[in-house]
């Protein structure tokens, strides 16, 4: 028989689900409902459903040896959900237990830039990396950090909480109840944040005018910038130059090897990664200029989430 | 034959050095001189002499095992000295070839803020600790960071400069030729600075207007703030506020059990400590706050230099 792991990402509609092998090939992927109850034993027994309907043409080949699991505010030592805003599911949950119970293979559950942070090791740009950082930039900004090859968790499971590092202590609100944190200005929401901010300080024209907030996404963004709309390109230079510069004290601690850009802003390639790079680089130690890379994430974005929580659980069964 | 090692501290102008054992007794401990000549080679002669006979009464009872030495920019992975702005030897020194030659042991180098840390983990308040940062608040600010207790070097060697992170972007000017670098503000200089801010701020009265810039220490402040000089009270309220708001960001990143302050101005104690606390709790993310102990380093002042580069050899000695 070979071998394979179900990889699990828990958002807060959809959860998306594969079967990947050790070399990271994607058998099957699909996704199911996470938000349509709030119990999650139901939401369980549907998901198990759904997953052995997708793994039966394998199942005469395959073995399946592991569940890894992706889930916001997951916990990998104790294996939990614990108070996650955007799940139905209330207070601590565990879900290892439940998945392992079910299954009776080794189960893993981190948060989901963790996750992708083993997915860049294992599978994407991270290959033969010790140290190296993942952000992503999607709703809100997570990270996933890698020190001497191990995911830092921490003392009591959350650190690498980067998001919510200060820019400014009287800055823009933010979803944690604090004010000023990275997250505010670095990711998706943090850009269409911004473009309304320029859209209300200068009087410049741009077709960004006629869009409401809620319809602004970071792609629409990226598509005028690349028209040349001096607002959005404003607004990369802007969102750039607070994530270089809070890049580099973050460089300072961890000096890494690299720092991966993942998610929906991490799209826009150059328009983001360059004035990153420059504000980094000018605001990092001198010891530490011209050594680290800013890449964007070597993962596709089709099945990353899924790849990520596969390769948490492969790295826990080579150990 | 008992087993024991040798703990060097170099700093720019003495060399300390001692004979540890492994429940971490100091045998003897003596200093020399790290200035009198630009020849390390001279350096190092006159440093083996002195050691040989300090070592000497214990000759017959204990054996080396091994050398750890904390040095300024000390490099862990090449146990070189690079580039270190106090130090008379220029460019790259590589300091435990030349040892390890001599002494005919494994011999472990590092910054001495990594020292410090290793110390605290083997020999002070971090037994038994996992995940926890040692903050040096001297001259400088240094900074060593346990992750699964170990200490977090980075790609090249050189992380855990918590010193130069930045506080304010157009702040007051670094010894590193950047702007408002940590360090700037909350380190035994900082403070110095501080009173002079204050000074020129406010028309208070105060017995530091009578001590010139040079002249003044950091005893000086805290001894002034016990006899309830406002002046120095808050000039430790305003570096509590910039450490305790900074310490917040750096527990996002590693969600340590514990922080440690070490050197000449943690000796301020209350003063210190509890402006620090207040502004870290303040500033902090809520699933972090009430979790993290903030400390007073369990080394004595004394010898903790000597312990921290023995607790690194001992510690690589027993992987």
């Amino acid at each position: 028989m070979k071998e394979a792991v179900i990889g699990i990402d828990i958002g807060g509609t959809f959860t998306k689900y594969g079967i990947v092998d050790r070399n990271g090939n994607c058998l099957v992927e699909n996704s199911v409902s996470t938000d349509f109850t709030d119990d999650v034993n139901e939401y369980l027994e549907n998901l198990y459903k759904n997953i052995e309907k997708s793994f039966s043409p394998f199942a005469s080949e395959y073995e399946i040896k592991g569940v890894g699991i992706g889930a916001p505010n997951g916990n990998f030592y104790n294996g939990t959900i614990e108070y996650a805003p955007n799940l139905k599911w209330k207070g601590v949950v565990p879900l290892s237990n439940l998945v392992q119970k079910h299954y009776k293979v080794p189960v893993a559950l981190t948060n989901d830039a963790n996750a992708a942070a083993m997915g860049e090791m294992l599978f994407g740009g991270a290959k033969g990396m010790k140290d190296f950082i993942v952000i992503t930039l999607g709703t809100g900004l997570g990270s996933g950090i890698v020190v001497n090859g191990e995911v830092v968790y921490g003392h009591d499971g959350f650190a690498g909480e980067l998001g919510h590092i200060t820019v400014r202590p009287d800055g823009r609100q933010c979803g944690c109840g604090r004010m000023g944190c990275l997250e505010a200005y670095a990711s998706a929401t943090g850009i269409r944040r911004t473009v309304y901010k320029f859209l209300a300080d200068s009087l410049d024209d741009s077709e960004l005018r006629n869009v409401s907030f809620n319809q602004l996404s970071a792609d629409m963004i990226t598509k005028h910038a690349n028209k040349g709309d001096k607002i959005a390109i404003d607004a990369f230079e802007y969102t750039g130059h607070v994530l270089g510069q809070k890049l580099a004290d973050i460089v300072a601690c961890f000096s890494p090897e690299a720092i991966f850009l993942f998610g929906g802003l991490a799209k826009a390639g150059d328009f983001i990664l360059q004035p990153t790079r420059k504000h980094m680089e000018s605001n990092m130690m001198p010891i530490f200029r011209g050594k680290v890379k800013l890449l964007i994430s070597g993962l596709g974005e089709v099945n990353a989430a899924v790849m990520g929580a596969s390769a948490l659980i492969w790295n826990e069964l080579d150990k």
